[in-house]
């Protein structure tokens, strides 16, 4: 099963695409959607085009995406709810499984602990995925966490 | 000049197509986007689907949309600002000029005042529409008051 977790953002989109064979997880890909200098809307056309991209040279059985809260970062959270609903619609435009985790669900699902800090995560994922911590970028890792997560949930 | 006005909502999308014509103003058509019953997330896809149909439909030369603001009602915000960025997104891909409104651009367009009550939106609403006020539906009336303020804009 190819599943592509998604960490949305404005300035940046982080992905990460993880195989999970028999409970065994490997890292396929991992980045930033590189997206187009245009301040404001004009960024949300970019980011249904990169991700369809994404979507075409992966085909994932299951895609995962952070829920929004306020309390995360109030100055940019309407900007970032605008492009996650760029990401979400295409998502179920392309009829693909879309599991929607909070971070602290994400957390627990990488770490066991509600409570493990970035780093924490980060060591974690490094350890599932057998990456280096070093060769983690940091919007990246907290996509591929979000992957890690949604591949343990059930659909329905 | 065809002018779609949008008032974005999760549960209830309101629109407004105003006519200009030297001037003078008229109002097209006005109502709510008929959504599908579905619940968070799913609901995007079917605001892409009908804002489409009102784009083939009326054919506008430009869309207005109202900016979000945190102040206006915390507690839907976040989902708001999903559905607008899908409708932002929508009308961008399409190529139509877009001129976002916040809420208090949109008063002063319709009465010349930032504090004009909601009452006193509709009252002028239905003045410069021809529009008995008692026919004017609550999420449409916003969207009028935003095409008409969209009418007034120059576009660079």
């Amino acid at each position: 099963m190819i599943i592509l977790g998604i960490d949305p953002g404005t300035v940046r989109v982080g992905f990460g695409v993880v195989a999970s064979e028999k409970g065994v997880l490997a890292c396929v890909a991992r980045g930033i959607l590189p997206l187009p200098p245009a301040e404001g809307s004009a960024r949300l056309s970019g980011i249904e085009r990169e991700l369809e991209l994404l979507l075409s040279r992966h085909r994932p059985d299951r895609v995962g995406i952070e829920r929004l809260f306020f309390a995360k970062n109030k100055k940019t959270a309407l900007a970032v709810a605008e492009a996650r609903g760029v990401l979400v619609n295409t998502i179920l435009k392309h009829g693909i499984p879309l599991v929607e985790l909070t971070p602290n669900e994400v957390k627990v699902a990488v770490t066991g602990s509600g409570t493990a800090s970035k780093q924490g995560v980060a060591k974690m994922v490094s350890l599932l995925l057998r990456v280096p911590v070093s060769s983690l970028l940091d919007d990246a890792t907290d996509a591929l966490a979000v992957a890690i997560g949604a591949s343990q949930q059930p659909l329905y």
